[in-house]
């Protein structure tokens, strides 16, 4: 009775179902939906083989292409902040907005024609049409520098399917586009205070057979008349990523050396990450001749995003280029970016994870600490001036973080770990065996709580294991002492008052040294046979701070073997108290039995 | 007066405290700090014009290397959880542990032995030092197939800063650690009823002379002895990702047409993802000689992780090559990796991220929207079988995911995306203008909110506007009608029943079909002139439940236009209500005096 509208998108769906019940068949064999996008071949490639020796123009297209893919955009307060970020990180070259979509984009264009320094070009993007151009052109009218940015359908799927156009409609459309962008910027005489630039993008460049997209190129950039100082902007996006990096830069290669006037031509790259590797498509890209690389801040953007500048821009860095933008207050642009997205940075985004200067596993922790030693030892000597750690292509303190952060403990944490914390919070510095034997304990907690040990927790687990708290509830404390020589130069006597449960008493014992007559005299009194196994002592802190710190392994009749630690300013002091800590630990454990060594010690 | 242990850390740090306040120097010229990774002259270079044509084979290290990373590693219960996910997937290598490292990894191991498919190779990583070989050849003993995985460190950074080791050191290492092995496994008499395969890990191989891999490759292999049935398998780490992706090809092909017996030879990849290029890297690699990967879910594992499997199997599906991995049920992969890792899947993360298969942009939602009426016409042309729609390069139902979730409304969208969302929701195929007109009111509210609208906020949005609810309350209601023809057969005349304001009334009018003489009774009645500018209808639902809906724009004397939609079973009922619709909108906003209508009637 009345004609019936195809309900395109229910019948699509319908006839998908049975492609859906044949996708195990599908799974063999993906290449009866899928197949791979057609290579071109590059004759005489020479980009594998090039190297990059400078930063590109860079553009960041968070304002738009980035706004505009977030499930709930930018207020304009956020706009705001975030594009005086980008100028504060070093970019000249911002793409602020679509102005002739909504009142609220071109309003903020405005505000950012007014606002930006002379040196910072204010990018806006447009459609190819007429009363669209003239409400762009207007949003940006009495800027310092403006870019009007314009694409047109170029790929066989996207002038087909979406603008119904042939390559020569389309050709025709570009003049006539530029022509009239043309006519109200650079040739227009109310206009002449603006240095304007001029961007055309063939979408999707990456799916456009290469020949055609030189070929509008040329038509544009005839009509435009470039210069060398100005040159026209070509930005070919990977709009989607549909094929590996290599393939991009073989395409970004051949139209670099097709297009003719070189010079007057300013390549740029515009990579999505739909198959992971925009950041690669982006450095390929460069080395096949690319200018200027257009992206978000952490790959924001439509779907998977477009390639990360901060991944760009420190890759570069860490090959001793610069990339004339300054991340160096990671955090601030992490927090203004989760802010103003209201999309989390990945705690492995490279750079500005929060997990990426870290190191969890033994074997790692262990490599880092002793390149800092040997790095140390280099610079000290001035031998080479690089930066040179394992696991660490970056200082982190070059992007504003702290060392302290590098080293985190789980249970998967060798000795080096828990060593590290407690060498950084308590400044201890363990001796290997003693790290092994905490590491144990770390171990095991960390098992046990099935997650990562926070600093504070290690170091009160190494405090209590340890003795180093409470002194004062200790069985046996050190009052004073005295030592002097004997005849036998090799033999000194000790004289020491010790208080046992409160009560002081004198204790004596010989030996060569402050330990050995020590140990002697607890030995006589507590009625047992201590054993000095290891021992190893340190300065802590510095000046008229310094103390000395004592690391002791006794073992006792038993073979009992434990680790006592001794802090004081006095070196003595602090053998002895290191003594009397795994003594104290004996006695709370039943391992020595102090009752029984009374009797002894009052027969 | 005592040994002065050197604080090695705390003085790097204070030495580096000058090199920050140098910082401003260092941006600008960060090569007095940092140096590229070098180059190999790799005469010959083949892969870039290569193609992958079939995956590789597959390693899972997620419970391996994966877990050590983790701020929280897994317990017990989530490995074997996350052990039968990765065999549900497909994966028929899967590096479990380090099982010498704790008691925990060791019983993991053995619970993977004892439940592992017989197709599947339990992968145990060990340090190249007696015992702890010993008890992780003890492991996997009874194993159908294990994989013995050692590594060394053969960079120079390794071999100084860690090991200590000049490279004879090492390769005489590594040969006694493969006779060590050799004899524990393949040669010991209890140890036949495993499949015994071994790995090599040149530690990194990345920044390792690429001669001295190779070199030390060949020592292990005289020991080793593989077949062509069970090759050897050499990874060749980038432990730390150093340089860009074509560089790793370089230095993998330069392996692989180097290495003798290349057939007896499994090259396994194992990049990291430092400079965010791991996909890149293995892609690239693979070209150049790779034979197999070694990764993580979502890229998971030290640092920036591994590569992430999921992209780089899915980037094959796309180009028709089966991976022979099984990504189909998508949703229940992430939820299994975000429980056990305790990190969350980026929603830009390729494939499983959940904005990667969804538009917010007016003109990408076009697209897709028209990309799905082409697909559609020519899949029932048999016209060929492809999926081809732009800005999606996976078929969303592929991995599980449905088509509701492809276009989403925020207040950068355009009028495809709400008028989706009422098609996918409410039936509705709205014509274009009225699609216009409709995305107004919907980006006035998105912005308004600051946010992305729900589909059920458009739809409540829709039928407010549109007056489709509370039909009860309107103050004209069709309560029946009839039509009949006159002598001229262009002309009917319509008799109505409505109701005004709850009082019935018989309205008449003449035209040519339902509408024209409706509208003609209702303008008579109003006193006023209602033209129909706009008029589509279409068939909603199907079968016995099929209704008919009307979209009309009216205009009334005073060139006020808007749209009226009416639903019922029969069209000329349907058409009558969409007129009222609007009449009715037009009353309530006073643009039509109902009153002043009512006096003129009654005069």
């Amino acid at each position: 009775m009345f004609k019936k509208t195809v309900v395109a998108f229910q019948k699509s769906a319908i006839l998908k179902e049975g492609v859906v019940t044949a996708y195990k068949n599908l799974l063999k064999d993906p290449s009866l939906k899928y197949k791979a996008a057609p290579k071109i071949n590059l004759s005489n490639r020479q980009w594998p083989s090039k190297t990059i020796e400078r930063a590109p123009r860079w553009l960041s297209t968070d304002l738009r292409d980035g706004n505009q893919s977030l499930p709930d955009p930018m207020s304009v307060e956020q706009k705001k902040k975030y594009f005086h970020k980008l100028i504060e990180l070093g970019f000249k070259e911002i793409e602020v907005s679509f102005p002739s979509a909504s009142q609220t984009d071109f309003d903020f264009t405005r505000y950012a024609v007014e606002n930006a320094p002379e040196d910072v070009s204010i990018q806006v993007l447009t459609q190819s049409r007429e009363h669209l151009i003239r409400r762009t052109v207007e949003s940006v009218k009495g800027a310092k520098r403006a870019t009007i940015h314009t694409y047109l359908a170029t790929s066989d799927l996207f002038r087909d399917v979406v603008f119904n156009m042939s390559q020569e409609d389309a050709i025709k459309k570009a003049i006539e586009t530029t022509k009239l962008i043309r006519s109200l910027t650079k040739d227009h005489p109310d206009m002449q205070e603006t240095r304007w630039s001029y961007e055309f993008s063939p979408e999707c460049f990456s799916d456009t057979p290469v020949k055609f997209a030189v070929e509008i190129c040329e038509a544009v950039k005839q009509v435009w008349e470039p210069t060398v100082d100005n040159p026209i902007i070509f930005n070919l996006p990977a709009t989607v990523e549909v094929a590996s990096p290599n393939i991009y830069a073989d395409q970004i290669e051949y139209f670099s050396t097709h297009i003719s006037e070189r010079e007057k031509v300013c390549i740029s790259l515009h990579p999505h990450n739909d198959r992971g590797c925009a950041v690669a498509a982006a450095e390929l890209g460069l080395l096949a001749g690319g200018d200027r690389i257009e992206g978000c801040l952490f790959g924001n953007g439509e779907r998977t995003g477009n390639i990360d500048l901060v991944t760009a821009a420190l890759n570069m860095y860490t090959h001793g280029i610069s990339p004339n933008l300054d991340f160096s207050d990671m955090d601030s642009v992490v927090a203004i970016v989760e802010e103003c997205n209201k999309i989390p940075v990945h705690p492995r985004a490279p750079y500005g994870g929060s997990l990426v200067v870290c190191a969890f596993s033994g074997s790692h922790q262990d490599a880092i600490k002793k390149g800092f030693t040997k790095q140390q030892e280099r610079w000290s000597k001035n031998d080479d001036k690089y930066w040179a750690i394992p696991y660490l292509p970056i200082d982190p303190k070059d992007i504003g973080r702290n060392y302290e952060a590098i080293i985190r403990v789980n249970s998967q944490s060798g000795k080096g770990g828990a060593a590290w914390i407690i060498l950084k919070s308590l400044g201890l510095d363990l001796p290997r065996k003693l790290q092994i034997s905490f590491s144990t304990v770390v171990q095991h907690t960390a098992e046990s709580m099935g997650r990562e040990l926070k600093s504070e927790e290690i170091c009160s687990l190494f405090k209590k294991k340890y003795n180093l708290e409470n002194v004062s509830n200790n069985t046996l404390e050190l009052i004073d002492f005295d030592i002097v020589r004997t005849a036998d130069k090799n033999v000194r006597n000790l004289t020491a008052e010790v208080s046992i449960n409160g009560k002081i008493e004198k204790l004596t014992g010989s030996g060569n040294g402050p330990i050995s007559t020590f140990v002697n005299a607890i030995s006589k009194r507590l009625n047992t046979y201590l054993n000095v196994v290891n021992y190893h002592e340190h300065s802590l802190g510095q000046g008229s701070d310094t103390k000395a710190v004592t690391y002791i392994e006794l073992s006792n009749n038993d073979n009992d073997v434990l680790w006592g630690i001794g802090i004081d300013e006095d070196v003595s002091t602090a053998a002895m108290n290191s003594i009397l800590a795994a003594v104290n630990v004996l006695i709370k454990e039943g391992k020595i039995n102090l009752e029984k060594a009374e009797k002894v010690a009052t027969a």
